[in-house]
């Protein structure tokens, strides 16, 4: 068990970057998405959500890409599973809803790889943490964090109303307070692979 | 790629501790610690160390052994391997020594499992990263964290100037200040397990 796992990462500059239609946001506050949470949690039960972690390299360093809608906001690529979807499969479909082209040519083979962390989500509430609390029986959301690994060359296509960032893993560690603590402890959870940085 | 890896963990009334005799620090401050380690490192090279994650489950919810030195400094068990020494055997040698009792039978059989964490000591100073920064070419230290799996019941022999604690993950988590960068995002790293909780 003493081998580290690797993890291929190639240049940004091998990826190539589109544009296509607007992809809104369901709701427009915190307090509208908690309320539809709830609405869909009596409906549904637990809501299961995964996200993907897609790495690049620049400068010898890894870089995660990140979606930020406005200013400041950023996200993982992803999203929620419809009741009863696989994981891995329900992963692919939301890339290609977030990042696929529009023709079947134009979307990348997503090749999901290792998960990297679970989060809980234990009340109607912001707050999530990396197990689920005790006393907790009925936690309101699970969010499953996976390694995507990407080819060495792919073209995404971003939404206009969303920028797609490559931010180094330096930036996102210890920086709850830009990231959240969601993104912000990517770094120690991917600290376990090794990383081939591929130049091109 | 979906399925979670699973780990047993047992109740803390499961096993049995005992004392031994004390296994000193070798150095008394932080500043003559840094100090041995250049020495160290001028004859040797680059440090590796491994630690240890032990588990156990009380009232349901996962807790880790720390070691405690004084009132208030914590660590994992675990240390500074040979140079040239196997990740795994040393990490034994350096349990047993810590932890394990004075006669063969009285030693765990330590099941060294995943390797979840990595830090890098980029300069000889206190600050560590889950990653190597880009521009150290030469860190002088990189620590390995590993799940080590605890059989059902085992004997712990605590060195008298130490203070075995079970510490559960919510106490950890998001909690710097008390136990430092390293052992306070355990949590997040093994968020990915489900641990199947055994009862006695």
């Amino acid at each position: 068990m003493a081998m580290s796992q690797v993890v291929n990462t190639y240049p940004l500059s091998n990826y190539s970057f589109g544009t296509k239609e607007p992809k809104l946001e369901k709701d427009t506050s915190v307090a509208d998405r908690l309320a539809r949470m709830k609405i869909n949690y009596m409906k549904e039960g637990m809501r299961t959500s995964v996200d993907a972690i897609l790495l690049v390299q620049e400068h010898n360093h890894p870089h995660i890409l990140l979606l930020q809608i406005g200013n400041t906001f950023c996200k993982l690529p992803g999203g929620r599973l419809k009741p009863g979807e696989n994981e891995v499969e329900g992963l692919k479909r939301k890339l290609t809803s977030k990042l696929g082209g529009n023709s079947a040519a134009l979307v990348p083979d997503w090749k999901v790889g290792e998960c990297v962390a679970t989060w809980w989500r234990p009340n109607f509430e912001t707050m999530m943490y990396p197990y689920c609390p005790p006393h907790i029986t009925k936690p309101k959301e699970c969010k499953r964090l996976y390694i995507v690994h990407l080819s060495e060359k792919e073209y995404f296509a971003v939404p206009k109303n969303l920028k797609l960032l490559a931010v180094p893993l330096f930036e996102l560690y210890d920086n709850v307070q830009r990231y959240g603590p969601v993104i912000s402890t990517i770094p120690q959870q991917l600290s376990r692979f090794h990383f081939n940085m591929i130049s091109s």
